[in-house]
């Protein structure tokens, strides 16, 4: 039977309500910084109805458990926490890049200062391992309960990796195709194997089975953000809701930029390094994308999502799984890496 | 028997040396921030011998697992995780207090920027826990190991509030010492805590013993902490290594400072609160730590030590263990209250 995504999303964000809240009133202020960065409520404490993140995540730990053939509630808190994570590296990662707004609104740090944004950021990936480990009390084997926990850590300390080397790369125009997947394994596609893998593993699923599914969400992962690199510069911005410049100007190091840079000193030239190094400006954005687009960017970063997306078939089928219920699973995959640009 | 402590202090160092090593040369810059906060290292990543912490914590936990009866390797994972959880929070800790040096060196923001900096105390974060979890490969059943990462998970979360309470507090002159208590739980008894409660489970202890262990972890860490404060104000320098007015300077709301405030506003005066307010200048010195001795903050301090010095005896009765190894940790945790000032 299928589940509605629905109850599922409901069940997500009423368990991170309850996880998200302060035991005393002394640490108000602290949840309160959470709490507005997972939308519930504005900067003075109200409650709003703004928008939220999406939680896919969360949702593709569910539907992982289901389709091994669970009841998605014995995964819920693992998807709360593993949400949660994903919000601690938000926060971080806005410090990090300074960036001063997320979903049209401020961000932690811009509002409360660095100091406080840093610490909030560490209480929300202490309140997601703590609630995780509220596993244990749901009947789960003590030896399954270990092995989904000693996995989440592996994937954080990968995204901690990750970053670095996304950091590490600012700039750096001549970083090569091996780094930008060793940095989306990371940042991006170490998550959502995690979110599958817990899934699955909290179903019950037998490790080969397990090892598939964390094949399936490490390609998702690695096609989900070439998708994005690609909306970045040609997506449709009333569907994506941000500039095309947007990546652009930020100088972000996409898998497109990599290519052209890559083809451009393939054949001695230098124009894109040349707007690159420049200081963002309107006038630069035609001359970038004429670059890109005879580099053959567009159609070398499709390639790279039909390659990811072929992979990610192949686990599927390896897992011979059946019925509605995976196949929801693979519907929300798909969906993930079909997005319109 | 007891053990040499020396030889604690070697297996600590080198766990730490394994934990923290890059798995792969891309990762090399990541860890050699890391190696170079934990003293190993310079900035160029050249082997020092210069000097590092005392790492305490760690030895509290090997000596409390040897003073339940068990093997201290038993307990060394654990350990070891305790000294870089500390670790984590003292790089973010540098970050948020913008602290320039820590053990006369420049600090890991000032020399790789905040944004590597708050990414490097996340990866040392990560790789504690990873190696907390690596406690299932020696033996342990998986229950306990599961009731010890609960317990430090816990423990973290209140270093996150307690940090919060910290730095809300910064130019609070009117808080309490209930407060203050709170704060200081949070900070630093959570962690000796936990460093004295995980060696003790990780030894067999039974729940009444572990128990016990945490009041006594618990009220250790509160004694070391006021200690701490009188030191920072009337320590010997040429003991503590930092100038007595260092803590006045920072405005740091420590139980001398919080007690003399109370003491002046009961009184009706503000001598001290209007000294505070202004810029840190050297003819400050002599008239607040005037206030101070008026105040009875010496004794105010000398008294809450003696308490919770009392009721970490009380705890220690309670547990009722004997022999050489049990005095090994009695000894140690004793000498960390009873330091010169």
């Amino acid at each position: 039977m299928t589940v509605e995504i629905a109850s599922l999303l409901q069940a997500i964000e009423s368990d991170m309500q309850q996880v998200v809240c302060a035991p005393e009133l002394s640490y108000a202020p602290l949840y309160a910084m959470l709490r507005y960065h997972l939308g519930w409520q504005d900067a003075q404490g109200a409650a709003v109805a703004g928008r939220r993140g999406k939680r896919l995540r969360p949702l593709l730990c569910l539907l992982a458990c289901h389709a091994v053939g669970s009841n998605w509630q014995q995964a819920l808190p693992a998807a709360t926490a593993l949400e949660l994570i994903h919000n601690f590296t938000l926060i971080h990662d806005d410090i990090e890049d300074r960036g001063e707004t997320r979903h049209d609104r401020p961000t932690v740090w811009t509002l409360w200062g660095v100091p406080q944004g840093v610490n909030a950021g560490d209480a929300m990936w202490a309140l997601a391992r703590r609630h995780l480990l509220t596993l244990s009390q749901m009947g789960h084997p003590a030896e399954r309960v270990l092995a989904v926990v000693s996995m989440v850590e592996e994937s954080c300390l990968e995204l901690c990796q990750g970053q670095y080397l996304d950091m590490a790369s600012e700039g750096d125009y001549t970083i090569d195709q091996e780094r930008y997947l060793r940095m989306v394994r990371g940042k991006t596609a170490a998550l959502t194997r995690a979110c599958v893998m817990a899934g699955a593993m909290l179903g019950g699923a037998a490790p080969g089975l397990a090892e598939q599914m964390a094949v399936f969400g490490l390609e998702l992962g690695i096609a989900f953000q070439i998708t994005d690199d690609l909306l970045g510069i040609w997506g449709d911005s009333s569907v994506t809701g941000k500039s095309t410049a947007t990546d652009l100007e930020a100088r972000k190091m996409t898998l497109p930029i990599i290519h052209a840079l890559a083809w451009e000193r393939e054949r001695g030239q230098q124009e894109l390094v040349t707007l690159l190094r420049q200081p963002p400006s309107d006038g630069q954005l035609v001359p970038m994308l004429a670059v890109l687009e005879r580099s053959g960017a567009r159609e070398v970063c499709q390639r790279a999502i039909d390659a990811a997306q072929e992979r990610m078939r192949d686990a599927w089928h390896n897992m011979h799984l059946q019925g509605p219920e995976a196949a929801q699973l693979y519907e929300l995959a798909c969906s993930l890496v079909g997005r319109q640009f």
